[in-house]
């Protein structure tokens, strides 16, 4: 790890550089694949599951039998920690529901919004060898919520054709519909066209290699939304000398352990502090099953020595974190100015890992700098708004004249004739 | 215009199928243009002003002295009107600002979310021969209620090097911050990417021309959000034998007008409706300005006779209108069924020009079917929600063991260890 201390700054951008991504070599071949699920539909999508996933299948779809025989294949301790988090992540959630306003703007003119669930949404969950049942509960629950109709669940199959039970049953749990044994391109492809066995959705959520995230990308440009663009995980953890070393280590480590390419960042007042944290990432790296990966990461990540705690807060605001955690006294001083980040985990005792898990809030955050622009996943992302006006004789009366001179000042007449016919009977 | 009596089902999707829309042939153009203006910034800016607006400019920034003077160049009759709508955008926005709510998940365990204004938006603003300052208040209203701190507009200037005063009059009423005299692809990559003249902004709103649409797109994959995907403008009418022909045919011209590429549709189970609202066409397309273009529009536009009003509704949630009047005695009733709509007009006194201008509803909406995901430029189009949490020892006590459980069980061991080592203390 990089050790830095009170940079200028001007150093502040290329310290805060992220890891390059740049998917766009990927575009064609990508591309190529998605054309072909798009015209040959679930007969490419068997292809393209031998070629890439190793697996020769028989069906897309998981059966109800195979989904009703996962629970007595996850350990009960398994199944009431999902159950635990589900519920936090529902009373969350449904407290996110939109209440509708009707609003008089002018006597006789009144408009409102209206929440409407998104049809049809796809959801896609990677595979590997730990099963993500975790980000099961994060999509599918709030598009439950919400009221979505079809949810349609994609996940690639293992060497055996079958995705793991303990993913089966969060998706059980969370009431999806529809389940395929399907990854990467062809999962994307399949669910932004629809194909014999795969509904078409209309926004498509969850994370994936870069593979998946390039497929995500190019079927956004056209065909079907998506939640958010993509980018490595990534932590910053603000803490003074209250803060527990041992705590901190920790938090930095559960992030660098997500991939070689997370990228995890300290910044303190505390130069001791500093000393402390990494004399207990080292002891604490020895134990990690994970520690090669946690290695790499940590080669991207910096502990920042900074004046004061104004700094600090600028610098997490030019850095935009998905995750940032704040282990100080004055925490709820900080996190108020805090304008870009995806999640903010306050106090000594609010781990990264509670987030991800079991607090209730998404796990399905903005990274690279998205913060600045975009949320993170929540109910808003599974609903459209409508909004609606309804005006009366009189209304017309009262807005019309205003109307009348501003359409002809754009020179659309016909906009302007829609109002002066109106007027006049 | 083409006359449907009763189709059968399977031929909607067809006859719903919008005008094909495809940029991806102007990629390679477009993104030669942005790559010059991220690397030579304002230089470049004043190269592609010379070459693609025609205008040799010798500043970028429209000056506080051109933004006063635009006042005594727009007529008071525009002024008040432009101000009326002002008003009712500004008291509609305003009321959707959001209420944070603090939710206990579990006990000890707190979560909520804050909505923070973006802090620097971009606002593209198209030329042309009429100025289109209702966009300029439709996205500047709600910025400037959002809280956006730093809110840049760009519009092309005409041969005069000159933004057309009922622009910068919009956008001083408004409470826009910097004005630029730039136009199409440079104003998009000058605001994604930012020059010596123009800020860098998070988050790119407005309409344009086929060039600033794929810019759009072509930034909005790396390097700053957008609005919402782009297509032509469309409008759909439900009417009813107690709609007024004259009205129905003003609003189906209004749409038509727009562009040459417009979509205009009626559906109704009158036959007699249909043939009325085919003669007021007619009469009323004769004294247009705009008729050339209305009437190569209505070349795409279709009159459909259905069976009842549930066909009527199932025919809506397909198309997924961008603007929807319903002109029928029943319009609450139908209004509630619909789920894929960008702005709904309700009964006969509700032309789609009251959206387009002064109603207080937003009038950049989706098109294109999007619809289906995407809402229409609102107050949250400003912002994002940060999510927060803050667990007590006690939380973390009750919290803790169930994502002890999951993290091992998702193969994440650091992740149980930030949990582990505060419940041991």
């Amino acid at each position: 790890m990089q050790i830095i201390k009170y940079p200028e700054r001007s150093e502040w951008a290329s310290i805060l550089s992220r890891p390059v991504f740049d998917t766009s070599a990927l575009n064609s071949t990508v591309g190529a694949v998605l054309d072909e699920i798009k015209t040959r539909g679930d007969k490419a999508v068997f292809e393209y599951e031998e070629r890439f996933d190793k697996v020769k299948l028989s069906s897309l779809a998981v059966s109800r039998e195979e989904i009703e025989a996962s629970v007595s294949l996850v350990s009960e301790e398994l199944k009431a920690a999902i159950r635990l988090a589900k519920e936090n992540i529902k009373t969350f959630h449904h407290s996110q529901i939109f209440e509708s306003k009707k609003i008089e703007t002018t006597q006789g003119v009144t408009c409102w919004q209206k929440a409407v669930a998104i049809e049809k949404v796809g959801l896609y969950i990677p595979g590997g060898t730990a099963p993500l049942f975790s980000t099961v509960l994060m999509l599918a629950v709030p598009a439950k919520i919400a009221g979505c109709k079809e949810i349609v669940l994609c996940s690639p199959p293992g060497k055996d054709g079958k995705i793991h039970p303990a993913i089966l049953f969060a998706a059980k749990e969370a009431g999806v519909d529809k389940i395929f044994r399907i990854g990467g391109i062809q999962a994307i492809g399949a669910m932004a066209y629809g194909t014999q066995s795969v509904p078409k959705v209309y926004k498509i959520f969850g994370p994936g290699n870069q593979y998946v995230m390039t497929a995500k990308q190019l079927v956004s440009l056209r065909d079907v939304a998506i939640d958010m663009p993509a980018g490595p995980s990534e932590v910053q953890v603000i803490a003074d000398d209250t803060a527990n070393p041992a705590f901190v280590a920790a938090d930095l480590l559960s992030q660098a352990e997500h991939g070689a390419d997370s990228q995890v960042i300290l910044t303190t007042t505390s130069e001791q502090f500093i000393a402390d944290v990494l004399q207990e990432i080292e002891q604490q790296l020895v134990e990690l099953p994970r520690r090669e990966i946690a290695e790499k990461a940590l080669l991207n990540s910096k502990l920042i020595l900074l004046k004061d705690n104004s700094e600090i807060i600028d610098m997490t605001n030019q850095y935009a974190p998905e995750h940032l955690i704040i282990e100080t006294s004055d925490y709820m001083n900080i996190a108020d100015q805090v304008i870009n980040a995806g999640s903010v985990f306050l106090g000594h005792y609010t781990p990264e890992s509670a987030g991800d898990y079991a607090s209730g809030t998404n796990h399905t955050l903005p990274t690279n700098g998205y913060a600045t622009a975009y949320s993170g996943v929540n109910l808003d992302s599974f609903v459209k708004k409508i909004t609606f006006q309804k005006i009366t004789k009189d209304g017309i009366r009262n807005l019309g004249p205003a109307i009348e001179v501003m359409a002809e000042n754009e020179e659309l007449y016909a906009h302007k004739n829609a109002v002066t016919l109106r007027l006049k009977e």
